[in-house]
């Protein structure tokens, strides 16, 4: 009891001064993520070199450590959700193929393209080898591994710059529209590789196996948003939720929460199966461009 | 990692339907909270009839029971946060000691009332008796314990009829002041009661040892309240924070709980020590009377 008050003290506290950095830091034109990767960076790194990451008995371990089932059942949702609600439904159904194409061909393209030049890069001997965590690539499921994590680029810079220069509507579309799907590729991708005996790579049926579950998982996933999305855009529809505005953007959160963690307990990637935002009323509050 | 997932997706779908259940409700005219609390009474029953109650290996178990954690440090925190901030400062304020008056006393003697009332039913043999479980008011710590717990009056029925009849403001800010106070009184009397020992009620040194505690706790909340919401209430008018209308709200946020955890750390009650909503720009949602 006391012990999670003590993590959640200090959580709350350093939560104040990491806005307080990202403010100051926009004040000065540097971008809050570059602000809070920094300080991350050297917060891990004073940590590493004082030897505190290996102290089982450390007061804020909870904290320091990452915890997985935080990440994936609290941090991320809000995250996708925001993706899929603040992207345009017209502009991105119609431009759906060419999207999908940047989308899947083009992030496992990418993955691929990582892995084989770390996997060289690594054969070369151009990383540090022996240490027990050093990543030296000798393995091509470590190659893999970060080839997949690495692929799913977060064009933010690029989005913004683009909006600002007010660009072709079809080129900020399929940007914005690559940029929401490649996350659900590169977790799908993780999953597949990280299931994967690190002796299996290299075989002929580890890569139909990759290719069957990553299209299984992609069709459960959608199967899942589907199954979800339409009663709940049935029943939006149906109830008068005029006068309660508290209930209304509830029903909508917890409807793509739903979503999210039955495709997660299926064993899906649950950020291809949020329902988009119901259709009736409002419009989506970025329209294509951002403000 | 998976039954965290299937409890969180059982908990979602219950949300959803206990919004229904609530939206039905009020289109009948019946409160939100008497739908609440009735299902929770249907659901506990089914589950004392059934036994499942006492099965250790149950599925759902970490949702169907009560989780003191997850209630101290996730679920009261906003509600308290609430109350406060949308209290009228003025109104609050120039009526303090009227406030206090109902909110300190009022809630100690119908805490008292209610312990000798059952006590007195409890020493006539008007409950269960022989049980392990029963709660027959033997002990004069349980009718202590039962006092403290229902003294806190929350008024919201009587609040939405005076609102709609628009009664004296005064008698108005007195009620609604006293039901954002009252909650600390009985959180504090609760935990005091608690720490006691069966044997210790009726000796004098229980009675100054409790109210020692109630001065000391009441004295110590106040002071982490002013020292959190000093600094942060320079901090908010210092920083610009205009074009940052995500960090204001975080910080807001951010700065209440600091308070709240840093008092529940140190052992006070959390509800006496949220900072009141800054001073600088747009007035509380709430002015005295609501909407």
């Amino acid at each position: 009891h006391e012990v999670i008050g003590v993590d959640l003290m200090f959580v709350s506290y350093a939560l104040v001064l990491l806005i307080l950095l990202a403010i100051a830091a926009e004040q000065r034109h540097v971008p809050s993520s570059v602000a809070a990767i920094s300080a991350g960076a050297v917060l891990g790194g004073v940590l590493r070199l004082t030897g505190a990451d290996r102290d089982r008995d450390l007061l804020l371990r909870s904290v320091i450590f990452f915890d997985e089932e935080l990440f994936v059942y609290v941090l991320l949702p809000p995250i996708i959700f925001e993706a899929g609600f603040s992207t345009s439904r017209h502009h991105f159904f119609s431009n759906l193929f060419t999207i999908l194409l940047y989308a899947v061909v083009g992030t496992i393209a990418t993955a691929i393209l990582i892995a084989l030049a770390c996997q060289l890069a690594g054969q070369a001997g151009w990383f540090r080898v022996g240490d027990e965590d050093a990543l030296d690539f000798s393995s091509p499921k470590d190659a893999c591994l970060f080839g997949a994590l690495i692929s799913a680029t977060d064009p933010v810079a690029t989005l913004s710059i683009m909006g600002a220069y007010s660009v072709d509507p079809l080129m900020y579309t399929v940007v914005a529209g690559e940029s929401v799907l490649n996350d659900a590729v590169a977790i799908v991708l993780v999953r597949i590789l990280s299931d994967l005996k690190a002796d299996a790579f290299g075989h002929p049926a580890a890569l139909i196996f990759g290719v069957w579950k990553f299209i299984s998982i992609s069709a459960g996933s959608l199967a899942v948003g589907v199954a979800v999305a339409a009663p709940s855009a049935m029943l939006l529809r149906r109830v008068d939720l005029s006068h309660h505005a508290a209930f209304e953007l509830s029903l909508l959160l917890l409807f793509g929460y739903c979503a999210y963690v039955t495709s997660e307990v299926l064993h899906c990637s649950g950020s291809e199966s949020r329902p988009h935002p119901p259709r009736h009323g409002t419009p989506t509050p970025r329209d294509g461009t951002p403000p």
